[in-house]
């Protein structure tokens, strides 16, 4: 299969070297149109509990708030900007990965653009949401979701979104970007203060709202990250009329190999980076998604796996989105797009 | 005062007329540049707890989660847009309420364009922000605030942010809207499923990273809702030299009366809106704040306070940026950030 891939994507390579990651003041965006909304959700009830009296803000009168009653719980908020001169009929949505919210897609940790701001500027109309119980989602009150949320430390994902050895920290002696690593390392703590928390309980939730995002505004592209992997594969297995192409990058979450006929019609791309074979937990995650397109593959679907390092490109992270080649992977992005017809040149 | 203001604002009201709402096509946005970021934030230290295994999507390898380590807590998140023309040398800063988020100023409950679209309309480079520990800026481990986050159940707004009486449910006849009410009241839920939780222990902590915005993208105008009257007052005490103008839009927290005389030189538009009289609340808040402008106009500021109805606008609710004349309100800031000569007509 990655021979298959290798050959078919000898256009895209011929392409890469023109779309090479500069520092040049890039011309104006030209949004014409944005919005925002909540979809989703449902109402969740809440009894024997005492009212409680809250002063919200200091000097102001206290509000008797009755903790009984009903609230609105797994809505998804999405974002969406429209560019001048559309080179889709199709919009594109931009599903983020574990811990994170939208923000993943915007300008990225060191200031330059994101992948956000590339589709638009390539003529797609772009959704980018913070799943369910992230970011502007909003979470749950206590015992509506069977677990506690997880959050993530400083020092943690330094190694596991493979941007370099050792556990972040001020001793610089105890950790070290990998050799030509990509991310932009200088403004980790940046990327830090984008992270949330989030639950490991939320999944079927999630999902709900994504299928309800494709009812609402697809057909369409879904490119997904990390966890979004799993969202993107089986929100497609079930609005397969919908999704007209799922880009899964870096997928850490899998679509129901039960239903892999589903995706029959389906055009894959799979993106990885640099230095998965000597990571503890990456070979395996990737090994899941590759046994899982075999199922695709035999239901009739077209996969596209590409090891970035295999074409040369080398040194990007987990978060490739916000590498300093940023452009260059979403050019690759675009050109496949193109080269299965969802887009004008 | 009040007679005073309804002198200043005869210009305002004459204006008032030509900027009513209408459900019109309007031209394109015209946005040339946007991005975001985090701002601010501080490192907190976790110690002697247990090491868990995190399988954080279904199918994927378990991760070793050590909760023990430093968290980056208390940064903001803010999103920016840059019209084409611009017609103020100053950005606006929207700053939301409790509860809420940025999502406040974007599109309304019901699908119409919000305050972030009317201000970049009308030339101004707009901020829109999420307070510490709403939204995309994230909350704290356990343990690192002093207190519980805060849920609304959705009976509560319905009366407390003044839409109408009762308590809103399935049941009709049981709540009810003002009569004239300009809230979209249909669209309850969509506004519903903006809420997020908060907490009522972060207010240093969140004034801090308004400050240090300040700081990176001010000389500004800023412009707050609700709670977010404590932090706009308080910001401005704190960057007097910074803040051109403060518009407070029904504000239920309030500035330091200690250091009214750093705001000598800061222009003042408070707006209310309809059905404050009869409310439990809302008189007593807009009392503490009428009794803090005495204060204000004693160190030499200007103060223009105006109510709604007294203008014959009546049916606001305290979410005028979502009711349904929401543009006849942006206009009425616009027109007297003009007469303070912060932009050009």
């Amino acid at each position: 299969m990655f021979q298959k891939s290798f050959k078919s994507l000898s256009l895209i390579c011929a392409l890469v070297s023109f779309n090479s990651f500069s520092q040049v003041q890039k011309p104006p965006l030209n949004i014409v149109d944005m919005g925002s909304f909540h979809i989703g959700g449902r109402l969740v009830e809440v009894s024997g509990k005492p009212v409680k009296e809250v002063v919200f803000s200091p000097g102001s009168a206290p509000a008797k708030i009755d903790p009984n009653g009903r609230y609105l719980v797994e809505q998804m908020y999405v974002q969406y900007f429209t560019p001048k001169t559309l080179k889709s009929k199709l919009p594109i949505l931009l599903w983020h990965g574990g811990g994170l919210t939208g923000v993943t897609y915007e300008t990225t940790p060191d200031g330059r653009e994101g992948w956000e701001h590339y589709f638009i500027r390539h003529g797609w109309k772009t959704y980018v949401s913070d799943a369910v119980e992230r970011g502007r989602s909003g979470w749950a009150p206590p015992d509506i979701w069977p677990s506690e949320p997880q959050y993530l430390t400083v020092e943690n994902p330094w190694g596991r979104f493979r941007i370099g050895t050792g556990l972040w920290g001020e001793d610089e002696s105890k950790f070290k970007q990998f050799e030509g690593g990509l991310f932009p390392a200088s403004s980790y703590l940046n990327f830090m203060r984008q992270v949330v928390p989030r639950w490991t309980s939320t999944d079927e939730a999630t999902l709900a709202a994504y299928i309800q995002l494709i009812d609402k505004v697809c057909p369409c592209v879904v490119l997904v990250h990390s966890q979004g992997g799993q969202f993107g594969q089986k929100a497609a297995q079930a609005r397969p009329d919908k999704v007209k192409a799922l880009v899964l990058v870096e997928p850490a979450g899998f679509g129901d190999p039960q239903k892999a006929d589903a995706l029959k019609n389906t055009p894959f791309l799979e993106i990885y980076g640099d230095n998965i074979d000597q990571d503890s937990r990456w070979p395996s995650i990737r090994k899941t998604q590759l046994d899982l397109n075999k199922k695709y593959l035999q239901a009739g679907a077209s996969v596209d796996v590409i090891n970035l390092p295999d074409l040369g490109i080398k040194g990007n992270s987990h978060m490739m989105m916000m590498d300093t080649n940023n452009d260059q992977i979403a050019g690759i992005i675009d050109d496949w797009l193109s080269k299965k017809k969802l887009k004008s040149q």
